[in-house]
């Protein structure tokens, strides 16, 4: 079978659920179709196809030794999300195998192209479905959807991605997996350093660490017209001072982001002054050290500025994981031999490669995203950005032989 | 009938919708039957009843001159509101009413004990609906739910307030209420001023204007991780310099106030940086040259900040409505006599005679607010301030003689 990095995409990008952009979130039917497609594909490129419970696909191609390099990405998308996100990863890591099987030729060490579900999060707990399973990190009693609190048990037990006997294998690192030792996963960048600079690569060298505050802002709630200015304690102004004082902070961490996505005002009324403000703070940072202090600063800042109370929940707190050095330089000096635009880089948003990070030598590709947009419909990168990456991880893989 | 401003006012209360405190918004069953009970109480009193088809009911007595003083205020509540805002200015009427019929004394002018319905908006449009009808200032076709699109026609066509033949009165200045010559409002204070400094009563001078912007602040929405700080356009950020700096900009003015109650952003999400965040700031000043310069300065202070695009819509514009300075005079000199501890002041919300000053001689008193709370069900007020207030008003009829 001819493979084309094109095809695959624009195929898998029709099972979505209707609406804009691409919609495919775990356990549903446009997920289900998906999965068999991907099956499907890989089966017809002469992989060996493993599954388990979860909607993880793995296909294996045999090289000479029993030794295998994964790569991998995931194939669930968050709400009116691109076409690129998560299955460019999958789409590339197709084309590695579909090299090897349309030359005929066995590859030194052995591939396992891996397709992970729910690293998006949102129909599970926080995401990482898959690649959590996989390193045996997955507490499954402990996994609901926040929102319906449906166990994670309870949508397995629907057989989503059991059909055809299928979803017996146990894809776990110390099972089906214990022979991995390298996950390389491509991705889109989701930023626009590399669009900006017209740079056709990224090797990331660390997934930056992430803290998530909820931070809570009481005041007094009162009538807006007949409370002197004096003797207003507004909420609303407090959480103002603390947001917009939040760039210079983090800025004085290089590389360190700290952003204010989402906020919530109680009443919320024209003519009531606010007794109470939520938001959020995500702080991320390659270094641990200093997004800690990050944390520490905005903290302050928040009790600071506060009128009469606040509470600040802590409830995400995730470790930067440095990219494996060898495998790094090794992508670096491939990129630099070929002559690409290339930029060693970290990796702002959370991958599952921070999971495998932390137990396999691991190292990410990055593909420009055009304007730097991503978890949106208009999300694009370019299909030959797509094509150098393959190359890389081919003469990566070949390089090993 | 022995009239008790307590016992009205408690009665009064339960007349509201299932939920804490008082929730009576027109064109409700709660709302129907404190129209009846109003009417019926007033009856009692002997005065003669007439009633529009807005919910409208005015009790009038009888005085020596055909010339009538006007004594009222709003029976209708904010959802979740308290017992006594609007519902203190009626009971005080009454029992000014109550005082003559009772004592058997006919007063020099007419009097006419005024409640209006709709004073709150939410229903339709903004409120002031009776106040509005009165001064001929109700465009009735252009009324609606601005929820649901459902007009004041629609409202009226069924029937909620012309039971027993009534509402068919036309409670117009130019028409029944062709001889009234002043309003005079009991209201609570709604702020905390009077309460702070121990007073027990307040003459209103002013009731100052007010102005409604709706602002929308765009930037860029992108990725919260991959987003470097230098790279970004947040519409959040933006908001928040200018929410911050709102309240030193209304301190020079003096006796000016500002609030932002309401944001609005999108998408919202933790780990997305805001694209565009809406807000409204409501901006009062008794003077309206100050008013319209701190509009200005706040309208500025927006298109500096806004990283791409801003908008900015002047949803009300209410000019400040002076109280006639003889009323104010007459009414401090009671106080003055009486020993009364009492404040001439400004009002920072709006109310009824907001519209009645545009043409008659008007003035408002202020009964304390517990802690200045209102529009909620903690709203207090102390029934010997309402009785004062209402020996007030009893001495200024009584001085007309």
């Amino acid at each position: 079978m001819k493979y084309e990095i094109s095809t695959f995409l624009e195929n898998l990008s029709h099972f979505s659920a209707p609406g804009p952009g691409v919609t495919r979130r775990s356990f549903t039917k446009e997920s289900q179709d998906a999965w068999e497609y991907i099956i499907g594909t890989m089966e017809s490129l002469g992989l060996d196809v493993q599954t388990d419970n979860l909607g993880t696909i793995a296909g294996h191609l045999e090289g000479r030794r029993k030794e295998s390099i994964v790569l991998g990405s995931h194939y669930d998308s968050v709400i009116q999300g691109g076409k690129y996100d998560g299955a460019v990863g999958i789409a590339v890591g197709l084309a590695v195998a579909a090299y090897f099987t349309g030359k005929g030729i066995q590859p030194e060490y052995s591939l396992d192209i891996l397709a992970t579900n729910d690293e998006e999060g949102g129909t599970i707990g926080d995401g990482f479905l898959s690649s959590k399973h996989i390193c045996g990190l997955l507490q499954e009693e402990k996994c609901r959807n926040e929102a319906t609190g449906k166990s994670l048990n309870a949508y397995i037990s629907e057989g989503w991605y059991t059909k055809n006997g299928r979803g017996r294998d146990d894809l776990r690192l110390n099972t089906a997996f214990q022979n991995v030792i390298q996950y390389i996963e491509t991705h889109i960048e989701q930023g626009g350093i590399l669009w900006e600079n017209q740079e056709q690569i990224g090797v990331v060298k660390h997934i930056v660490g992430l803290t998530k505050l909820f931070v809570t802002i009481r005041g007094v709630s009162n009538h807006a017209g007949t409370t002197p200015m004096n003797l207003r304690k507004d909420a609303m102004v407090a959480a103002a001072k603390v947001i917009s004082k939040i760039p210079e902070l983090a800025r004085a961490y290089e590389g360190a982001v700290a952003t204010v996505g989402a906020i919530y005002c109680s009443p919320n009324a024209d003519n009531v002054i606010p007794g109470e403000v939520r938001f959020a703070v995500d702080i991320r940072s390659a270094c641990d050290e200093d997004r800690r202090e990050l944390v520490d600063a905005i903290a302050s800042l928040i009790q600071q500025e506060s009128p009469v109370s606040c509470e600040i929940v802590q409830s995400l707190n995730q470790v930067a994981v440095a990219m494996a050095p060898k495998l790094v330089s090794a992508m670096e000096r491939i990129c630099r031999d070929a002559h690409y635009r290339y930029r060693v880089m970290n990796s702002g948003a959370g991958h599952d490669a921070q999971l495998f990070g932390l137990y396999l030598d691991t190292v990410m590709l990055f593909i420009p995203s055009q304007e730097g947009i991503s978890h949106s419909p208009q999300e694009f990168s370019r299909i030959e950005d797509m094509e150098r990456a393959a190359q890389v991880l081919i003469d990566y893989t070949l390089s090993l032989g």
